[in-house]
């Protein structure tokens, strides 16, 4: 006989909403903000920004975005339409990593690696995607890390029918090959930066032919290929205010399925490469938090590339060939090139300006992990929860299994809620190298640091 | 302001059952038979194999459940605990497909592969691990073809404690190392089969130093292991009746999904290599087509391991080795080592004995494809959906776009659904060769495949 009505034994598991439910507008924080974002400055002249500066590179949409002081911002149909192939994303209750740790505190996760790319970068590709469709370009260049913000564009741009070109890490584009044949099955050319096809790239690879490349220097490539085409503009996967705004779909979800859950958070965590799943994860939140209510917000990046936890918080450019505008933020220098961490997308000398006013506030605290205790946070998650997490994302979680500890020292019932970025399916090189104990921890590189904090111009 | 409120332009596009709706019992079809299953042979006597003989192998209430008549069983809680990790799983309506086809066809996917491990295999891994530990078995054994079963029972072995030792057949070990790295990352011990360390394995690298092993090989080794070993049992990922039977939590939920969704199927397809998940997806259809519903039924496989399209209907060894019983399927003969196309898993000799009767009676009807026009429906539809499908759901997925074309001259608005069995973010390898034009389509081998079929006993 069948039990079709029988209640399940343990709780319900994974809070989900249905497509109704999916914002119908992102959040925008800049009206929110203790104090106003200090302006982008032109890479020449040191002069505070236009829109005009910034045309030769975004749609004019999206350039009214990064400056607007409008609270909420609708989303396009055409954009929700896209987001519906997978949002809403799940909430978990880490049921088996709570009792893994034995630890009172109660451990949610978002996780956005149901997105087809595998990742919470989709939401700003689709959105950025649809805006230059509207206004006519042909073609996008971009670059990307880990891969996958290369592979969210290239999802996009396919589903748009926009032609798309990667300019990929080349650290990245040799670990992990099966992210540029996704890349490519989704119709993108892809290729490993630094190039011999841009001045920005030869120029590189005169000083260093063995560069493994960095995210800033592939921007400097991918910038460099949209002003010098006429049909191309350049997509940013972080770092600017309207693809932040873009991902705070993700913290407007996560409210309406911690109010099903009748929960309050005491702690959110991240992980920060350029800032951009994190701001979308907790910005929603700071609002409350800016407002009296009491919610520690933790951002955790590599002790390889610890922009947040050990840079200046000062003017520099957003890219290593100084062509990109220069903006206020934590930086390790434009010139720094971080160690091979696998970790591709967390490799950025610096961080989102809206981010790094939050943490300068304290809004926003800092952690840095090395790349050995975060894989092993990883592997505890994967064989609790069963998913295999993507390396930046494992350092989210190493920071929530630290805090679940410490409420189980203290037997307080914490509610934690850790950001799930991004799955690790194509990591698992990553992977085998810990299991095999062949992973570098890479200690934090000081004296190439001090180097790139020399170089950064002296502004205001 | 916000437009929480408003509705979206495009209609809902996936169909979400609450955990609450998780089926709370398995679907029997043996009560439901057109004849009752010829009954599996002892591999030494040919005498109707008795409980005592399978005791060896697996534990008593999974040997009671591959003969019992009971049309439902319930679903431990133990086992649904573990379901609310995934399930229930999405059923989405392929709006971009269909556009890319202009057809009027309706075409939608019960998508199988937002599991931990990738694919629908979880479904009877975690059950008959779960029964396995209740009986105190400490270590299961098993084989695997692309790694989809192999990563599902390490997932489950992990999540229940138990120790897990995977055979995986060697052309699909050298081709996707990273299937390796997840099984080991969840715990698993994984060998390449042929090994040397079973009797099985050493014979046919006696023969054939270079072999590429097959399903039927592994199958031996993992048996022998079990035999060999008291605290171990033999766990097999599909054919059996008890797998089949666990899989039928697909297609009860499917059921659920049309209901909400205000459809009735006219053609259900899936692919089949062992039949577990066909017949997970499908057989809950089977039992309202055995009361005269209307509805096509289309298993797919591929040209180059054509059991259902061109095998005998009759008894033979479920193995290589011939350790394993005898059963009445379509075969290919069990010495048959098919070509080493990347869809490993459905590289098996024979299929399910339950499949196989339906097959007979013409209650469902079966086709057979090429590797390369294979790949080319699976690239359509990962730029259509978005979705990367595993080469093995790639079958249907081509057997869909057929009828759905098919639908365009007739202008029948059928209903078609896919049983999207899992996700190809572990075969980009063979994505990388298609695209590159490197992919080979293996005609029939008829020539190995007679040499085989003369290899079977004749019995009955």
């Amino acid at each position: 006989m069948t039990r079709d009505k029988k209640e399940v034994g343990m709780e319900q598991s994974k809070i989900i909403l249905s497509e109704k439910e999916i914002p119908q507008a992102w959040y925008n924080i800049q009206p929110d903000l203790p104090e106003p974002l200090a302006p982008a400055l032109h890479p020449k002249t040191f002069k505070p920004l236009g829109p005009q500066d910034l045309a030769p590179l975004f749609p004019m949409e999206l350039i009214k975005q990064e400056v607007s002081q409008e609270r909420w911002i609708d989303i396009p149909d055409e954009v929700l339409d896209v987001y519906k192939l997978w949002r809403p994303t799940p909430l978990h209750r880490a049921y088996r990593l709570e009792k893994a740790l034995g630890t009172p505190a109660r451990i949610y996760y978002k996780n956005e690696s149901v997105s087809p790319p595998g990742s919470h970068k989709p939401n700003t590709a689709v959105a950025q995607t649809y805006y230059n469709k509207k206004e006519g370009v042909k073609r996008i260049a971009t670059e990307t890390g880990a891969g996958q913000w290369g592979s969210a564009l290239s999802f996009a741009c396919n589903l748009f029918g926009l032609k798309c070109t990667v300019y990929m890490v080349k650290v990245s584009y040799q670990q992990k090959p099966y992210r540029r044949v996704l890349m490519e099955t989704w119709g993108s050319e892809v290729h490993p930066s630094p190039t011999n096809s841009t001045n920005a790239g030869r120029s590189i690879l005169e000083k260093d032919p063995e560069c493994t490349g960095s995210l800033g220097i592939a921007i400097s490539e991918a910038v460099e290929d949209a002003v010098t085409h006429d049909d191309t503009k350049y997509s940013l996967g972080s770092v600017l205010n309207h693809v932040l705004l873009h991902q705070t779909v993700v913290g407007l979800e996560l409210k309406k399925q911690l109010k099903l859950a009748e929960e309050k958070p005491d702690i959110l965590i991240g992980c920060v490469g350029g800032g951009s799943n994190f701001a979308g994860f907790c910005f929603p939140f700071v609002k409350d938090k800016l407002q009296g209510k009491k919610i520690q917000i933790i951002a955790c990046e590599p002790e390889a590339c610890p922009t947040l936890t050990r840079g200046p918080y000062r003017y520099d450019f957003g890219d290593t060939a100084c062509t990109a505008p220069l903006v206020k933020m934590f930086t390790l220098g434009h010139s720094f090139v971080p160690p091979p961490i696998h970790s591709g997308g967390l490799r950025y000398h610096g961080d989102a300006p809206l981010m790094c006013l939050l943490v300068n506030k304290g809004i926003i605290e800092a952690r840095a992990y090395h790349q050995n205790p975060v894989f092993e946070a990883a592997v505890l998650f994967a064989r609790t929860e069963g998913i295999l997490p993507a390396p930046e994302t494992a350092h989210c979680i190493k920071a929530a299994v630290d805090e679940a500890k410490k409420c189980k020292e203290t037997g307080e019932e914490k509610c934690i809620v850790i950001a799930f970025s991004g799955h690790g399916h194509f990591d698992l090189a990553a992977y085998d190298a810990y299991l095999g104990k062949k992973l570098e921890d890479y200690a934090y590189p000081e004296e190439k640091i001090k180097e790139a904090l020399a170089a950064i111009p002296s502004i205001g």
